[in-house]
This record gives C-alpha cells, sequence and structure tokens, in this order.
C-alpha cells in the first residue's frame, strides 16, 4: 500500500468527483456488516410479547435499502449509480449482545458500489438506534467494513 | 432500563412517529462521537504533501454537517426538525490510528437531536472512507455512539 | 361554496406558495383515507404462508410516514412543516376486495397538515401497488379523500 | 393469477430490492391515469376569469413530472431508473365532474416504469387538491391504474 | 466594512453551521433579483404563437418557489427554515433583450431568508436556460443580488 | 438561429420533458463559467489570516460538485443523468475583484450535460455568496454561461 494517491484529490489539492467514463461497465457487487452493540435486555425487549421482533428490524432493513439509493447525495464525492438490487439482513446475536447488520448491493456500472453498501449498513444501525435509544443508552455501532466487492479491476479481498 | 417500552411501536406492533406535539419547545443539544480506524500509512497519505489535510478532512466535515439537515429523510420515524447549529470536528489520532469524529448539534424544538449528531458523525466516517479506500483495504468504522445530550426530560449522561 | 377565491393563484394568474405568516401556530391534525383495490385472490397472497403479511403492509406503512415528511417537496406550492406525528395504518378489507389506507398527522404549525396525510395514503398505496403488481393486473388506486382536519380557522367536516 | 410469488418478499419474508441485474435493457414505457373527482363548480372557478385554466393545469401537471423522477425516492424498493421522457396531461372532464391525468413515461433501462408513471399521476392530483381545497371539500382521487405497459417480459395489456 | 469577521469559519479555519439558537425569532423577509440575457428573437419565439409565454415563465417561476424550499440541502451551511411565504415573478424586458427574475420570500425563524430568495432566482434562471438553450446559445445568466432584506438585526439596504 | 422549436414546450403549449429514448449514449462533457463580484476587502479577508482560503472556497467547490449531482431535481424538465466526472475550480480574480468559478462535468448519456454544469456554478456562486455576507452588502452573481459542450449532435462552441 502506497500512500500517494489518493484519487478524489488533483494535483491541486482540491475534492473532485473523478473521471470513471472510461472504465468498463460491467456487474458489480458488494457486501458489507456492521453491528450495534446494546444492553442484553434490549434483545429481550425487541424479541419480546409487546415489541415485535419485525417491526424493529424490518423498519431498519427498509431505512437500509432506502439509503443505498441516496449514497450519491450523502457522500460528496461519490458517483450516482443505477442499483439493480439492494438487500438488508440484520441479526439478533445474543453474543455480542446485539445485531449484526449485511448489506447487499449489486449495480451495472463504471464504478464499485463497496459506499451503497457501506451506507445501508450505516443508516439501518442508525434505525436501530433510533428505535431503540429511549430503552437502552449504552448502544455503540460499530465493526462498519466492507466484506466483499467484485466487479472491478481490484476485487476485496483478492 | 426496562425493556417494556419500544416509544415508535405502538400496541399493535406497527412501526410509527409518535406524536411529539405536547413536548416543550427547549434548547436541545447532542454531542455524538465515532472513529474511523485505518493503517497508519494512510494517516500519512492524508497528512503528506500532495495530499493536503484539509481536502480530506474538510470534506467529511461539510458532508458529516449536511447530512446532519436531512435526518429525518433517511430515517423512518425521526421527527424534522430545524437545526439551529451543526459543528463536525474530526482529528487524526496516530494512537488508534485513525480519524476521530464528533459532532455537535443543536435546536429549538420538541424532541432531542442525537439521531442527527449520530447521521452527521456516520456520513463523516463513510466520507473518510470514500476517499482513502484507494490506498487502504483495512478500513472500520466505529465507535459510534451518543457522548452528551441536554435540553430533554432525560439528559445523557445523567 | 364560492369559485372565485384560489388561495395559490395571485391577481396575474401565476401560481405562488400563499403568505401563512400572519396564521397563528396552533395544533393541527389531519387523517385522510383511501384504497386499494385488488383481486380476492392478491389479499391471499399477501396473508398466505410465504408472504407475510408484516413485510407488504409494514413496508407501505413505513413509505407512508416517509412520504409525509417529503410533502413539501413533493407539492408545489406546500408549505414546509415540522411534522410531530405520522401514523399510517392499513388494513384487508376482503369485501371490497383490497386494502383500506388511513393516515394521521399532526404538526404544531401557520397551517393544515391534510396535504401531508393525503401524500401518506397516496405514497402506502402505490407502495402496496409495487409489491403486488407481479400477481394482479387489476388493481386501481382510489377513494382518496380528506377524512377530518382540525386546528385551522375552519374544520372538516364542520 | 397465482399468488405465490410475491417478488420483493424474500423466502425468509423480508422485503427486499429484487436483482434485475439480468435483465435486458429495453426500452421500456407506460402509461397511467386517473382522476380528481370535484364540484362542478370547482371546474368553473378553474375556467373561469380570475383563474387561469393553465396555473392549475401547468402547475400539477409540472409536479408530476418531477415527481415521476423521484419515485425510486418514494417507492422503498423500487429501483432507480435514468428517465428518458416525462408527460403528464391533464385534462376537464364536466361529465366527472372532474379533472382526468395521464402520464406517459419512457427508459432504457432493466425494468418497467409502470411506478413512475403512477407516481406522476398521484402526485398531478395531490397538486390539483393542494391548490383547490380552499373552495372545494368534496374532491376524491380515484381511479389510479396501469393503462399501458411495454418493453417488458410480459406487457399491460396482453 | 471590515474583513475580519467570516461568520461560518471558526477560529481553526473550519466551516460550521453558525448557532442561531439565541437570536429572536422574527417575521423576515427578503428580496432577491436576477436576469437572463437572451437574444432578442428568443423573446419573440417565448411570447410567439406556437410557444405560450405562460409555459416557459410559469414553469420557471415554479421552479424558483420549489428550489426556495430546498435551499438548506443544497448550501450547505445554510439553516433549514419553514418559509411562510414564496413568490417568484418573471418579467420580459426587451431592452436587455432578456428576463428579469425576481423571488420574495418570507419566514418566521431565527435567521434571514436571502439565501432562499437568491436561490430561487437562480434556479428561475437555469430553468429558463434549459428550456431555451435549444434555439438560442448566447444566453447569459447574471445580475443576481439581495435587493432587500427585513426582519433581522440589520436590514438591507440600511 | 430559429426562434419556433422551444423543444421543452409541445403542440398544446405544454411544457414536457421531451424523449430522448432515441438519441446515442455518447460520452458527453461541458464547461460552464460564472462569477461573484465583491469588494476588494472581502478578497483580503478570505485570502487572510483567519479566513482561511481553504474553508471559504473548497466549501462552495464542494457545493457546486453535490448540486450537479442534483440536476434533474431542480430543474423540471431535465433528464436524470449517472455523471461520470464533476470538478469544480473557484479562483480568486483582484481585477474583477471577485472569484471565478468553473465547472466541468462528463457523463455517458443520451443527452448533454450543460445543465450539470450551469447548475454547480450557480450553487457555488450561492455558497461563496452565503459564507461572505456577513461582511459584504456589495456582491453580484453573474457571468454565468456554458463555455464549451462535447458529445452532442452540435457542439458549443462550433
Amino acid at each position: 500500500m502506497s500512500g500517494g494517491d489518493l484519487t478524489h484529490i488533483d494535483a491541486g489539492g482540491r475534492a473532485t468527483m473523478v473521471d470513471v467514463g472510461d472504465k468498463l461497465v460491467t456487474a458489480r457487487r458488494a457486501v458489507a456488516q456492521g453491528t450495534l452493540r446494546c444492553a442484553a435486555a434490549t434483545l429481550d425487549a425487541v424479541t419480546g410479547g409487546t415489541a415485535p421482533k419485525g417491526a424493529v428490524i424490518s423498519t431498519a432493513e427498509l431505512a437500509g435499502i432506502m439509503a443505498a439509493k441516496r449514497t450519491a447525495d450523502l457522500i460528496p464525492l461519490c458517483h450516482p449509480l443505477p442499483l439493480t438490487k439492494a438487500v438488508v439482513v440484520i441479526a439478533i446475536d445474543p453474543a455480542l449482545p446485539g445485531f449484526t447488520v449485511k448489506a447487499t448491493i449489486a449495480t451495472q456500472g463504471q464504478t464499485g458500489v463497496e459506499m451503497e453498501a457501506l451506507t445501508a449498513v450505516s443508516v439501518a444501525c442508525l434505525t436501530l438506534f433510533d428505535m431503540l435509544k429511549a430503552i437502552d443508552r449504552t448502544m455503540v455501532i460499530g465493526d462498519i467494513a466492507v466484506a466483499e466487492k467484485t466487479g472491478g479491476k481490484s476485487d476485496w479481498p483478492d
């Protein structure tokens, strides 16, 4: 890894949306993951009687999908891409304790969709936080990273 | 902490934007924090010659401020609030190694702005990730939490 | 009812966002309703085994809430309002056959929220349509109207 | 029509934006229609002296076009598509009495544009409602349906 | 005029959305103006038979109103404000030759609406440009400035 | 130049988003320019000690890039296009005195990107205005025009 090549900064130190016009249109896919850590009792509330698992988790999954479509509106130098697929899966993990969030995004485009996947995970985590903050002040969002990226010049992991 | 009171879920298990119409309009303020962990060499690139610290960091700070204003568009059950202040401060922390991100948001409103602060931190981290992903595949966004919240019925921390 | 007073059209025939600056800030509330008529078999699919009622209906309810917050972006002469409450309830009505959609919106503001309630109902119906169009070509959205409006100079119904 | 295939719901009952990455890019076109029923006197106001037909109707037509471009922002599981054409035509129908709204949308894409056409019709109707609500409390939006859809695997009507 | 007080830049040289939480909520109003200069023949086309003055001008006026509502989304450090009034008036000026655009915006808020008025004028000019660019390559947008601002600590002009 | 062909107005005088579905997908590029004229002392403030040139200018450059991506949301009859490049360069020109703004936009699409370039310039100028309005009431935005356009049926300049 060399540090001399920040693609979004031009020779004059200016932030730009780099030219991808010469890159190939290929089927691109990315997977990102993250977690919301919380109190064990919070998981009980989500899975318990009055608080159906469906409402909390499905709201956050949907928020993640919708956010993926708005990535280029949020990340200043991100290219707009017509997504062809977006899935967000949230699971309860008692061992954390907390939630694991995984987003899979695909497009036919000239640049990758890892930022869309990361945005979906981030907003899904924020939505879980919003719905649970009245009962838990210990929550932390973290572990957000790219798990897989394919279809570009270089794939993650190699 | 009791688990029986998920404010956004009604008795029928339906997600709703809860009624805050009877809450007082008060000066509310929230601070959220987070980190982007990266390789030490990535920090060198950001602070080094060709890659001015200003461009990477100031782009991410600005993205965070703009995202704070769009929180209610992204988080399904969040109330729209006219923010009166938004500041995002990103610092380089060689000990992580990585970046620390801190957002301070204020409003005069009927509900708190912790989701706006968390959204600002999240999108600032995503923007850093976007600008550095070409040189570093080890980055992880994390430690996103509310540091402080004032002006409501109950403050964080107590 | 007299026809000579189109509030959004000025003396020169120009569309404008009318001045509500002198109106009182009051607690305003509106309820709107609508239906999506479909084949009886479509209802069976939604309530049947593989297609959980929750996923179709809760997605549409959430879409309605989120759309309510964007009403002023969609309706050109609508005033932006900070909503204090938004609830969308969708029920299956075998007698139609179809779905009934009801939205309740509240604000503290200088103008009513009936357009927000109507927008929530419309987008909830559109979302149901989107999720069911692969199995039903007979669907019709209709009966969208204001059921109740309070808090302004004149209430509906009287 | 079989009811077992809700395309937006996965095997686990989760709402997803389905993968259209393998579908062909074809010229796709859709037409949707709808009505706003109102009092006969309301039509007189719209066509009468002080309230030029142009301002009310042209505002609603434009709102419909702009809404079509934002369909994927409003409908959670809708794919974003770069529209190549959008026309909304509103006509006065004294027999209803009311307005008929017709939207024609086209794209070169991997999925159809019937949701964009329906969204254009819905928002055009909502905009008419907004501009006329001060003089008419009897208005009802309805009859919103797909009139024609071409360019996909299966066309409407057959 | 002293140059030492850039309100949006903090002591560390960072762009921020400044705190207006302590400012009074007052009735604020701003007027901005601008022009689109074009060929004389372009004005003929707009006022001539096949090209109704209404369609070109009313589309641009509406675009200006809608853009005013989105000012805080576009201008990074602008505070979101619930506008109470928005009017855009476009006139043909054969002497320029071209169009004059004037926007009047009002709010009840803690900060002024001159940016909203300037944004309305700018987007109205851009919309005129878009509709006329097929027949005129000489167009120039200019003369965009604040004509009047009232309701704040200091008014324009004094 | 003939005046009889307003592309966005149909035979009935209605504004429409014209059909570009039959146009070729080509590499398209546009450059637009503009200026913000201000007092000489304002330039001193921007380049002086406490007000780093970077913060004011880089904020406005970024705002221009982000606005370019939202052009189709702002200009009613503009086609949405997936931009492949966006660069905004702002320079201080003591001779004006003021700032010159230049935007370069590219896409692979069926229609040109001159409106995206003009929108980027306009919003960059508005952002400069916003950041400097506290110290200068003499500012005027102007000279906004297309400098170059390539990739379509007809290029600017010829």
